[in-house]
């Protein structure tokens, strides 16, 4: 028997926010010697290239290989991929990579640009990444949902080129990755992991391309080499364990809502699962509900772990109430189990994403609703966006002075400059005026 | 007389990609003692809140104060030195304002939502930051156009409160700062600065209040602090020295340029400067005409040494290979001083701002045109994006499932789910499934 124990608050209470704090806080510490093996992998691949990768290939994934040319994977590899994987398998990827595709092409962003009555030309233009990253992890976090929801909104923004990375320790592969991989169209494919996968994509090598940005999950390695060769390319966010928040207003099957909670504890023992009702009498069923379900599940030990550390069911006074708390968390899931989900939305200000209503249990949005399941953790959706097209197309500002323009605006310029004591700024646009 | 080289180089040159990569590389070492001593000031600042803050403001800033509200600048003091600066500075700021709310309104993201079929609703909520912070550096690099340009994209994004630092070293404040503040609607104003100001706005005091992002640029102190608190709040770019690459067919006046090129070499002397022209005897006047009016501005000095090691004239085969080298450097600021600027524009894959015609000088840019002058260096313009009013916003997702969506999409969900191992997910999509 799984023992469990279920934390139990009430907003009411007098030290409910610095309960509320210490449930929140997670272990975030820095490793200085997973910094030093990560630094000094980084120069190695930076400084000698295939050479260094095909050692540190050797060491931490006990692939040996002649050539780093060896360890690309072929369109034709991953093509097989896909036609032997089971068929309700390649149905359910190609089905969801459908929606996918169809949410994030909403998110393409135009060029604009406007004229101004003495012909000045201002605008916005759109451009693409030229090549892209994508970092998957090997082994039993390997994630085909992970390669569509990381590749498919770069080929949408139009990157010319995605390269992927997946270890393969030990050379165990993983067909539903690759099958993902041929899916989201993902133009390279390197068996290669760790810092050193990080370092390749960076800098580029013989036979790796460098990128200019790099995203995808994966260990602290990977997260600490991504954070050091940030500036040099552009990452994604660092995440932090997953988290749900479920609002609910006490109608819902409490199995539902336990199975909820579940399917975010199961991620990992730092995961956080934290529900929120005004209705008393429905946290006890919930919590009947965990027990209850929680010895049926192939996770249990990690989702006891999980729960016991860092779920909690919290008490509110009433909707309103449940929302204040939630912006407060800023959850990276947050669902709304109530009549009218609707109605509270306005008053959600932060959330990675927001599942509207009792169907909409959070592990659609993880694998086929559309949107994207790369998301803010750790309180972050107070300012930053689940992943997107726009994570990889940048704008340039587009500025076009009419000599009429030039002569006005150079006015101004030349004031504020003068004012600033930067008089090569000011005597440049002065050129620009009419005398 | 000032000393002054100029760097000729050409791109039909066997060694050019290599002499240009040097020419690029800049010194952005770690300095340790930096680091250590930033870490301090953040610690002391979250554990110690206000005293802290007074002691490192005593400090560093000579500015001693009985509490740190004795340190916020009222709204009637800033509308003090608004109607107390000189009446063509407040016009000529009150038009730069005017042009950049103007620019950034186009930037605004509205929220969308659609419906399929079976009433399954998806969606992307927009929504502004609770609170914003913007650094503002003292002394001489005390710029009220960063003022305006950092502040008036939050105030367009719906930003709910701004809240502004700035250090006022010896007591001295700069008027233009305090006056720009006021023109660009800062809600309030702390007179901190240095890590410890960045500290407050992370962590927030008693006194100052915590936000979720922090924008603007510092010294290195600033920088480091930025780069520590990442992750508990949002941060803009960590910037490199200012670029400028001008592009001109050589029918430009040469002493145009050469101002151009100043403009951006006053900087500072780690600042970069790059003209690239088909036209050898262009380069030629060009550099005339460096020498000619060097002597004649201010901050020769600096613009002298900015230009003996940074700066470079190079000499391509045609307009093509010049938008190829200006995509491989993806400078900050790319003039292109040609005929047709429109017809080189689709060729231009990476700048953070185009300066489009011979009456477009990138000075204008910096003050006045209407978009920002924050802007991505280094070369990372290959994956990022001005400033702009996206960057105090956040998008949620919206997904909402009607019964017979949560029914179709919960089988695709459960086969992902269990070929993924997360068999919670999969018993959680299947609850929605009707049997």
């Amino acid at each position: 028997m799984t023992e469990v124990t279920v934390k139990r608050l009430s907003a009411a209470d007098a030290d409910f926010d610095a309960t509320l704090d210490r449930l929140l806080a997670w272990e975030d510490s820095v490793d200085h010697q997973v910094n030093e093996s990560v630094r000094h992998i980084l120069q190695a691949v930076r400084t000698r290239g295939d050479a260094a990768l095909l050692e540190f290939t050797s060491k931490f994934d006990q692939v040996d290989a002649a050539s780093v040319a060896e360890l690309e994977i072929s369109a034709e590899r991953l093509q097989q991929a896909l036609d032997k994987i089971p068929a309700d398998q390649r149905e359910a990827l190609e089905k969801a990579a459908e929606r996918i595709r169809s949410y994030h092409e909403r998110q393409n962003a135009g060029s604009w640009q406007y004229e101004e009555d003495d012909g000045t030309v201002l605008g916005q233009k759109v451009t693409a990444l030229d090549r892209a990253g994508l970092y998957v992890p090997g082994g039993k976090a390997a994630y085909p949902s992970s390669v569509l929801m990381n590749a498919i909104p770069a080929k949408v923004a139009g990157v010319g080129e995605v390269v992927m990375v997946v270890p393969t320790p030990g050379g165990t592969v993983n067909e539903l990755v690759l099958a993902a991989a041929c899916i989201a169209g993902v133009d390279r494919v390197f068996t290669l992991g760790g810092a050193q996968a990080v370092a390749a994509l960076a800098y580029g090598t013989e036979t790796v391309p460098p990128v200019d940005k790099i995203v995808g999950p994966g260990n602290i390695f990977v997260a600490t080499a991504k954070r050091e060769v940030f500036g040099t390319v552009g990452i994604d966010m660092i995440a932090g364990p997953s988290e749900i928040l479920v609002i609910c207003d006490g109608q819902t099957d409490p199995d539902w809502i336990a199975m909820d909670l579940f399917s975010q504890a199961e991620h990992d023992e730092q995961a956080q699962s934290i529900l929120v009702s005004p209705d008393g009498d429905f946290l006890d069923k919930v919590e009947t509900s965990i027990r209850k379900l929680l010895p049926t599940l192939e996770r249990a030990e990690i989702i006891a772990k999980s729960v016991s550390d860092r779920a909690a069911l919290i008490q509110v006074e009433d909707l309103a109430e449940a929302a204040k708390v939630s912006n407060r968390i800023a959850p990276e899931h947050l669902e709304l189990s109530v009549a009218d989900p609707e109605a509270l939305l306005p008053s959600i200000r932060h959330a990675g994403a927001i599942f509207m209503g009792r169907y909409t249990a959070e592990a659609l949005g993880d694998y086929c609703a559309g949107p994207n399941h790369v998301l803010p953790t750790s309180g972050t959706a107070r300012f930053s966006s689940p992943l997107g097209v726009y994570d990889f197309q940048k704008r340039s500002s587009i500025i076009g002075f009419s000599a009429e323009g030039a002569d006005r605006m150079g006015r101004v310029a030349s004031v504020l400059a003068r004012g600033e004591g930067l008089t090569a700024h000011a005597r440049s646009a002065e050129y620009r005026v009419k005398s």
